[in-house]
């Protein structure tokens, strides 16, 4: 058995390192990219530099822009006194997409996490204090994620903005919009009945 | 809502294009790459850059080689009056998986279909009736698909070929190894019947 040439197996192996891109899909990207036409595959090389160039973090939200600030930092039309702490940058565009947030973001760049070396200082927690001060901010929506570290970070969080004078919320946890309690396992149905709410 | 940066749009774009990859799982990996180390994503560019223009087609067989001829033309240990005609450079690569055929192999680069204007003088049959004569092949072996064009291909090949005093043979078309009669569909079972042989 005759293997492939060197630097389709290399091409392989980078393109399987890839998120969600298995080995067998690796193997047929990389055939069908040394068969293509030169100049479509130069192009696709060069938008992958573009897109790594001109994408950085916004030095307010830390969010993906290729302006500074980014397009929602800078949108006069968007409810300043509300701000929403995500821990990753594309959080933001699974609440923009849900298209029911005007307020900014915040990115906290991670979840406080000891056993990993994650403290409260390598988050984005100071610049978020100091937005606190600079900007109209009456309130902060924590969204972060519904684990053990995502909880411990929003009670850092909410400990450590008592003191500023600003409101604190959580976005709330409970049972997925279309699905049934037999579906829903023992914690989410423990946080669902922990949020209960009178009806109105 | 706000969307994504342009260029990350534009990268999208470029990687749904890749076989396998829709549209979310391209997202997902643009997404992976603006924010992934800027010497990894570098690296990973020159990697597609090097495999493009590395590899050729092998101007002996057509198939896929860093070195001219390939390696399979160039090993002495293969059975040179053996030929194996495929339509595409990547069939060779599945065959040499099955480590079955010691034989070398013949790439014709597509497959005779007057409707899309593919005439059997885009194909590289003038070099395989080439090697014909320069080479000591005693046996070409089909293994075209088995669609109407391949099969008009395999049809004309045999009759084009059985003037150059080389006998013309077609692989086996019959039930898969493992499966039974109630998952084969009708052409499968009709050409396993056509296919029986006789047992000793």
């Amino acid at each position: 058995m005759t293997s492939l040439p060197e630097p389709i197996t290399a091409l392989t192996a980078a393109l399987g390192k890839l998120p969600g891109v298995g080995p067998r899909s690796a193997e047929r990207i990389a055939l069908h990219l040394v068969q293509a036409d030169e100049p479509a595959v130069r192009q696709l090389a060069q938008t992958i530099l573009t897109a790594r160039e001109r994408i950085r973090l916004c030095f307010v939200c830390g969010g993906l822009t290729e302006t500074e600030p980014c397009s929602i930092c800078s949108d006069g039309r968007r409810d300043p006194s509300l701000v929403c702490v995500v821990e990753r940058p594309t959080d933001i565009l699974s609440i923009e997409k849900a298209n029911s947030f005007r307020g900014k973001y915040h990115v906290l760049g991670g979840k406080i996490s000891p056993l990993n070396g994650v403290e409260p200082e390598d988050l984005r927690i100071g610049q978020l204090e100091a937005r606190l001060t600079h900007e109209p901010i009456r309130e902060v929506v924590l969204a972060l994620p519904t684990d053990v570290e995502g909880d411990a970070t929003s009670f850092y969080l909410a400990k450590q903005l008592a003191t500023k004078g600003v409101k604190v919320t959580r976005i709330a946890h409970g049972l997925p919009a279309g699905s049934g309690l037999d579906f829903a396992d023992e914690l989410t149905l423990t946080r669902a009945l922990e949020g209960r709410r009178e009806m109105s």
